[in-house]
């Protein structure tokens, strides 16, 4: 909801049923759990296993899955087998155009594909691919994948071998959905960068971004996709190929940070536990005599129980969130009084007032946001403010599917701590330590380049 | 959020400011932090105070304050005067012509109204106006106490005298806003039982029916309007008529309980912390050996946060909402897989497994939210649930403006506690004691008829 | 189309069937075919004549009848019984609250009334109404007629009573429908300034300005509703009071020249060959050699039939229209090249190229587009252009219901019919004599006080 | 607007202005005036010639150019030269993937088609590509003619010899624009089946389908592009490539008939002329006694000019159309009366009472509409309806992109004309003489391949 905050780029939703089934609601529930995912465009395309080769009908938008999709395309979206997605847009310009999934038709039929994720070497891969005649219509690496599968597809047996191939080839994070006539893939980058799990139907099998979407739909969770392996559903269930299977881990740090919903798992961890553990640590390493201590909403809440567990100091609601704020709100126009942070978040002053409080945030970008906030608190009679953050200092850019600003906009790369502390009004401020993110996350194999500049991928 | 609930009928927020100021763009931002209040209609009447008599400019319509408003409308609302509103229909049609603020024209100029409450006299007296002539276009209560007010201007000095009697003679909970072409004039029921406040700009000043609204436009709170008080804002400032104020007070009950937003303060009470207050006499009344304690969003949550300071028990948040969930949604069709709690709010599993839970609700009316709620607890591995709620049971109707269902549809009407207890699911179930309330609210005077049958005015 | 025109005022339309019929469907198909005389806005109000009183429905909005309605509209509208309003605002803001059918609740119980005309004592009647307590919302003489009936209902034993004593206190033209609960009540002012018309349905009665709307639904025209009488319709039938009804007559002569749609027959003369009959009285008035005669779209071109019948120069269609272009089309910004009337209009070039052209018009306002026309036609290439108008000079502002502009926005006010010819850039110019206005509409009485200052009422 | 007709495909629309002009404006004006050439979708898409190469912008959408554009996305359409596209949807779904321009990104960069027509070796081409390893993303013979000129492009050295190579190898009616980074390129099929013309601003060059669209936008009318030529439109001029030009000619009959705008001009033929010369041979060859001619509007309606002015029988105006009725209309359900037509047409009664009529429609496709329209004018009173069509009887499907239905739909192909005029209800039935044809068109080569079976290409 605060703009100042990065951005996950994608997620995917699929699900394969029995012959009669239809899918199109289910994929419409599941995309609406994982909508803060991606907000610009979302898209469901669904076909027959039973019927003709090629029945495809899809529908997709810039837009909420909700405004995108009314109960007219619900029932033009006919199928028991689908595929849906929901974009933020990192690479490619946000318009219609580079909304998933998106639908090929080529020698082998049609291929439908959604995709998560950030591919680094997708500029070659693309370069090749027209040099050897391919005409894309978007700008998007996601179009440069999907094109790969079709053109390895003309040269392999299998659906399944043209994906494999194409992993080989591609270098990045990735949470893949292919869905050829008959059957529904998913395939995970090598390294898990980009979170896939399985989930069950009394019908069918569902893969998704995150498991919360799985109960949204009352589908159970299986496992999570293994980074590396190729889950192929049909009609006579779910066959899986570990054959690109390595040891390695590189799990996106800010899945557990920021970007999951928390009543996923994810890797076998709870988001939501991780996060707990995450303001415990916090307490831990840095203590402060404080009379309360709040979050900011929505991610920082959980942190602050976790914080106010583990340090004794009362827990508190601080902030009140009005949810009646949207995209179509008419914003304050220059030189008016400054209200847009106060429209969506107002201070419960009789909380604050005279309080010494501890405010606990997942991340700090550029500042703004949390200037704004701790500017508002201190109007509202707090005593002093010790911002606690979830994670370590921001400092080198993602490669890997998140629209981390530029160097210059992250505020860690120009400022010292203690710099930022006064830049932003704190009284005291700490990060995380990056030997505490293994408190959160235990043994699991982490990428977090973006704070540490150790890349997983060259 | 969750629809079995009871509902507020209406907000209202008003601003005079000086000469030449444009009050449109704030009106707007007040009421959206007054959309809890009602989301069914909005609309916006302004007004130059040194312009012509009579130039009144107005838009309303069906749907949310952000819906109903583009730049286009604020462009054309222009003034230094204005009032707003936002409706819940509980008397009249759901429709445009009932929609708020009523303007009039008649002999004395334009009289816009706006109004927030019911009056149980109202058949009365609509049917003695219609008698002596008077013509309606729809059929609320509003326009009944806004014909009321015009047909008594036309034999009074002032449209001060014409309000006075008026209120004499209107009978209900009632927070009434009235513009004439040069005053903004804001009464409250001589009981209190509808809030009204006070707050102040550089420039000007502020009515709203929550203090919640003034911090969002960068306004201070000066004071609840006193029940029975009429205050006056003029170019010159602000008068307060007190002739028609006495001592007894019948402040809502539910106001503190549910409606009103927990970061405002109402007659002396800090919403959030009467909620607190109400957790914690929870707690003492009614001991439970568990695992954690958490609420259901959003109103729960803070009584929760007050029961687990006072129980000890660590507090936790158990579920996740889904914001993305709106009014344009697709329903779930009968027959399918039963989602439509989980579209909303699914639950956190690895915090409630194998955990016995304190669930703390604000009330309960028909119980079908309630029951759901603890099966999707159960479902995700609670070993038990102990459900505490934030007040008594609801036993009455309410005749003044809240739209408590009819009695046979109150569970609490037809089933005893345990009875209730058994019906939801519950391992225990207590609510909230009558004798309790004040632990909430201190000596404030209430109006509990929903919960004791003793009403305030008959 | 062309924007330079004065338009009518509005459009009425209504329907009695037998009980169990529902009439919201025709009314919604006879209004579109009398969309012509209104395009601001559009509303239904029907009603149950079985059903207990004040069992009414209505939906208006701004917009074309086909925006203004959906499905969803039509199926709430259930009766048997209803009338329908189209609105051109030429008194009163062009606004939700002025959209008719206006709908009372008043101590007789329900109202509604569709009134298309203007009336000369509004603002006595007005201030009298006022004065006695009346309150008004919105700022038209239709409320301030429909009040009046009200109020006069209070005091007599019929409704019908009520509005023929309302009708002696109305000064002006009108075409009145009011809709009791179990009456469809038709009047037409005593001079007959504004149409209505009665037709047949197997299964009940139908009301309305034009004929043109009778044959739309299958309707027979029965007759002219006389100037004067009331016209009462209920279960049993049919019943006319012609108490008011006199001898004089001054019917609107611009229905004749513009307004009405040319399928209508209007108090016996079709308006068709009216105005085939004012094209031959020009020809056979003003002789000129020229190659072919052509019409300005698309109410110029019946007349040029006739002028080329009578004066035996061969009829062409010089001008192509492009339906396409609608309200929300892009408008050429100013410095761009001068695009506006070719998007709307284009000349067939081929028709006109060396050609001695008469072109034919039915009146000429602020002579802008008759100028760009005549500009267009010579470009491709006409060798003269003569001008004729099927009507005498503009010169006097209308009081009946009409836009005519002020007298200075007029070119006849300002200009000889010389100076005109050379402004708008015409080889020669006649206008229509006022002697032979006759001859297109036979012994009528007219109103014809814009042309020649004489005001039937005053 | 009646639609029993036959549908041309799509209009296209290109314009380069010098550097530093805006030309999307003028494309939506000119896209305007073609679109009654495709109502289904719009797009434009422009470019920078002084840009960096691929700084293409594009807009297409579902709907009428005037739905599909507003303000916001003419400000975002910068370049000094672009293309537009109306589209009927002949071949290929109906849906947003393939509203035109198609937008490629290749090896040498972006490409931009737009085109109007039908390609019968489509299907070999799309399977050559594919099996060469294209991959598709719509159906439309217009993405297979786009990849064929982007895979010649990669084996040639200019963008004109690629499209050279690909107008070789497709084979069927086509007007082609494709837009290069520097070159706005037209290209029209051999036989000259589709309409192409090339007009002139002061600051650059315009491509159009038809002639009618320059006048709007200002533009001169330079010459038709010759069947096979190419013309290449650069900063430096215009140049033409002629050496696919053959001597054949097959241009469409139907542009003549019916498709084309009146006020165009086509490869010499005025529109309105030719259709004024088919009124004309009509009125020759078939002789009647009667009291009117009058016309289907609006395409019958020149032909009956012409008709009137050959046999002296008097041109009148029988139907009034509304134009008010549109898309969103409120359809009559089954079972209420019949009123369809009625709402689009209704009958002038004055006109045809007792008269004995010549109707002129452009065609007769399946019969539905003129027995409607003459079942009408019977009821009206007519004596006699004697029918006379412009255009031989319809018998056989066109393969180069009209909508004629399959041969059973026909009614030319079941009943004999005798047996059409019995069951459209007319006195009398004449079609036009395949011989007569050249009466319209002079000695112009055509394909009126749906008429006698003679197709131009095999």
């Amino acid at each position: 909801m605060i703009s100042d905050k990065i951005h996950e780029e994608c997620g995917v939703f699929g699900l394969h049923c029995k012959e009669g089934a239809k899918v199109a609601r289910d994929i419409y529930y599941g995309l609406c759990s994982l909508q803060h995912r991606g907000q610009e465009s979302a898209g469901i395309c669904v076909c027959n296993t039973a019927g003709p080769i090629g029945n495809i009908s899809f529908h997709k938008d810039m837009g909420l899955v909700r405004d995108v999709f009314s109960e007219k395309e619900m029932e033009q979206l006919q199928g028991n087998m689908g595929i849906g997605h929901v974009r933020y847009s990192t690479t490619g310009k946000s318009c219609v155009e580079n909304a998933q999934p998106l639908v090929l038709n080529y020698l082998k039929g049609t291929l439908a594909v959604a995709h998560n994720g950030n591919i680094i070497n997708s500029a070659e891969l693309r370069e090749a691919l027209q040099s050897e005649g391919s005409i894309f219509r978007g700008d998007t690496d996601s179009e440069v994948i999907a094109f790969q599968i079709a053109k390895e597809r003309t040269k392999t047996k299998s659906v399944e071998e043209a994906i494999k191939n194409t992993v080989t080839k591609i270098k990045g994070g990735f949470a893949l959905l292919v869905m050829s006539p008959r059957k529904l893939i998913g395939v995970r980058d090598p390294l898990g960068i980009k979170p896939l799990c399985l989930g069950k139907l009394d019908d069918g099998y569902v893969l998704s971004s995150e498991s919360c979407a799985l109960s949204t739909i009352g589908a159970t969770f299986v496992r999570d996709v293994k980074p590396g392996e190729m889950v192929i559903i049909t009609e006579d269930g779910v066959v899986s190929d570990e054959s690109l299977c390595g040891d390695e881990r590189a799990h996106c740090i800010f899945e557990y940070i920021y970007f999951a919903r928390q009543d996923s798992v994810m890797d076998g961890i709870g988001i939501y536990e991780a996060r707990i553990r995450a303001g415990r640590a916090l307490a831990r390493r840095n203590q402060v005599d404080a009379d309360i201590v709040v979050g900011v909403p929505d991610s920082g809440i959980t942190a602050a129980v976790g914080y106010a567990q583990e340090s004794k100091i009362p827990f508190a609601l601080a902030f009140q969130k009005n949810s009646y704020v949207g995209r179509t709100f008419i914003k304050p126009t220059q030189g008016e009084r400054e209200t847009s942070v106060h429209l969506k978040l107002s201070v419960l002053e009789p909380v604050v007032k005279g309080k010494s409080i501890v405010l606990i945030d997942d991340s700090i970008v550029r500042g703004t946001t949390i200037a704004n906030l701790i500017k508002m608190l201190r109007k509202a009679g707090a005593k002093a403010v010790h911002v606690r953050i979830c994670s370590p200092t921001f400092l080198h850019p993602c490669y890997y599917g998140t629209d981390i600003p530029t160097d210059s906009q992250l505020i860690a790369h120009s400022l010292t701590i203690d710099e930022i502390c006064e830049h932003i009004g704190a009284d005291t401020l700490h990060y995380m330590e990056l030997e505490d993110l293994s408190e959160m996350t235990g043994e699991l194999g982490l990428c977090k380049a973006c704070l540490d500049g150790k890349y997983p991928l060259t």
